[in-house]
């Protein structure tokens, strides 16, 4: 038993309303007596499959903790006025956040991070286990990672999905074909350059993932781009916080709209949770609307926009490769924004993209690395 | 031509930085000039698919109005310095807006709502158009509607879904089966009661759309109830800011765990927008997870949590509904909660479920309507 998961020492106080852990290694932690009641595991209070069948309702308000028993590794409390019982493991109240924690996303610019970092073989992937878990790890940290030698058969990124998840079906279909066509619905469909950007900010929710895989790609320039958004966004916080703080707090209106469809949206730029988190980025210079937002902020919401455009362009933050036959590449597309530069018109560039959602990847991950750890 | 198109008078003022409009019926609008030139929708500025193809940085920060014809019902702007030429058209000047616009939603409480005001027949909406629209503005505004006489086939759940949408696969399969099972992963599984909650908050992003299909019923209880998250955040709003300050400010951890997947998830129980606007309430007492908010700040966030589900529970708010054979639900799940009363055990319920998303919804939606319009 390692000293950290040892108590010391257990004080109740405040009417029996607080409860005080001091552990071995000198460790303090305070607890409500509502919040020990509510987390409860006994089997009453949770079902054998871990979700909790008490809710706060058959909890009273005015719960004290009225005994406190130590024992090995745990205590044993005793709660009033509604005289449930209830068993604790000491390292579970010492350390219960980490299992709530998401994973720690490492922010990058091309100064130290480079496509090495996040290639890999499909041969090699392709194994599963902790081959994938290392591969989808880059996906959680990074925002991004590449595929080589994927074999350049239609459908093929599809079936890299279904090795972590599922397709996001869209009116775009559940692949689509990036090349230059005639009368294209979409500039993706054209020979222009795309500036970097978030794909289909106009959904109610925006795709999570978005992969390529590259069927031909025999002409002259079509490099792609990423650039980690979570990475540009601290830098624009950085230079000016007005600025972030404007891209944050107003919603700007997206649309995509052709002969089938018609998709708007209301984002902004800059999505932060309100305990100041970063949840996304969504930034698209095609698919943005006109602003609406007031007229006396306006100003200053077009030099915050401009600013952070510019951020988005500087060479430090821009990971450029060439997609050869082959390659996959998968992009985080709440953070990561892609792009391309432009090429020759004429054929000889095809891709096939499709979508998926990060919570299957996120889980298939834990899941790998759980079975790896056992 | 309509009074309100027709412009009376236009002045650039503020060294040509803004130009206000002012139309024949005396209604006054105000334009910057970087808005205006951002705006150009000469096809230069913006592909014949409506994308725009100028990115921020080729505009001029200094950009200037030096030249304005009112003709017709449009402008011709001239800028300065980099001598582009715009075209506007009155009436989008004044209304640009409205297609930004999200559709309003009608918050209800079962005072004057009920299930005769969202439920339609199968035959009649599976003519599709103008039908089938109605329908769909039902979850639109009210956030649930309900289907009657749909055929007690198998998998009809996501034929109903593909008249609109994409069917959003996940770990619990394209479609899943709700009935007493043994060994269930999920409560949902068992004939428990379940109290109103959100579907699936421990995924990212959470489902948009929750469906259910009954193929059979023919056990005492197992009533479904269905809430206006948003009436009652409004409701909580109302009789305490704090509490709902309180549950719009700190995210809490959701988690479902099962053999074969992992998924968790940070979300606050109540998502406000930075403009204040409701984007969702995420509420499961079973999916969540001890709460890691300040220790100084839990007490009130209890008293708030707890408040919020008070409100979920008070009879105004359920809509209670029993599932025939036939009837399919659909919930906008990031608004609307349900949930269930318990059912005697021994079979005889059984219901098909499945998930989509909102945007798709939503589109398929305008498209009917503007064909109606035409």
């Amino acid at each position: 038993m390692m000293a950290e998961h040892n108590i010391l020492n257990v004080d109740v106080q405040n009417a029996d309303r607080i409860m005080t852990i001091v552990w071995e290694d000198g460790h303090r932690r305070s607890f409500h007596s509502i919040w020990l009641r509510d987390n409860c595991r006994c089997s009453y209070c949770r079902h054998p499959n871990g979700q909790k069948l008490a809710s706060i309702n058959e909890l009273p308000a005015d719960i004290r903790v009225i005994s406190v028993v130590c024992e090995n590794d745990g205590l044993h409390l005793q709660f009033s006025p509604d005289n449930h019982s209830a068993q604790f493991d000491s390292a579970w109240l010492r350390n219960f956040s980490e299992s709530n924690t998401l994973p720690q996303k490492t922010l990058w610019d091309v100064e130290w991070f480079s496509m090495a970092e996040i290639s890999r073989d499909y041969a090699h992937i392709r194994t599963g286990g902790a081959a994938l878990a290392e591969w989808l790890e880059l996906v959680v940290r990074y925002g991004v990672a590449v595929l080589h030698d994927v074999p350049a058969e239609k459908e093929m990124v599809c079936n890299i999905v279904e090795w972590f998840g599922y397709v996001r079906e869209t009116n775009y279909g559940r692949l689509f074909e990036v090349k230059s066509i005639a009368d294209p619905n979409n500039l993706a469909y054209t020979n222009m350059p795309l500036s970097v950007h978030t794909d289909n900010p106009y959904r109610d929710p925006p795709p999570g993932l978005q992969l390529f895989h590259c069927l031909q790609n025999t002409i002259g320039g079509g490099d792609s781009i990423v650039v980690d958004g979570f990475m540009a966004a601290k830098i624009l916080a950085e230079e000016n916080g007005r600025h972030y703080d404007k891209l944050a707090r107003h919603a700007v209106p997206f649309r995509f709209c052709d002969s089938v469809a018609d998709l708007r949206s209301r984002l902004p730029v800059l999505d932060i949770a309100p305990d100041g988190v970063m949840r996304a980025v969504n930034f698209n210079s095609r698919a943005i609307q006109a602003f609406d937002i007031p007229f006396d902020e306006q100003p200053e919401y077009y030099a915050a926009y401009r600013h952070f455009f510019e951020i988005l362009q500087r060479p430090k933050l821009n990971l450029r490769f060439k997609m050869e036959v082959g390659d996959l590449s998968i992009v985080d597309n709440r953070r990561i924004l892609h792009g391309r530069v432009g090429f020759e018109s004429g054929g000889g560039r095809h891709l096939q993209g499709c979508y998926a959602d990060s919570d299957a990847l996120l889980s298939t991950w834990r899941m790998l690395r759980s079975v790896g750890k056992q």
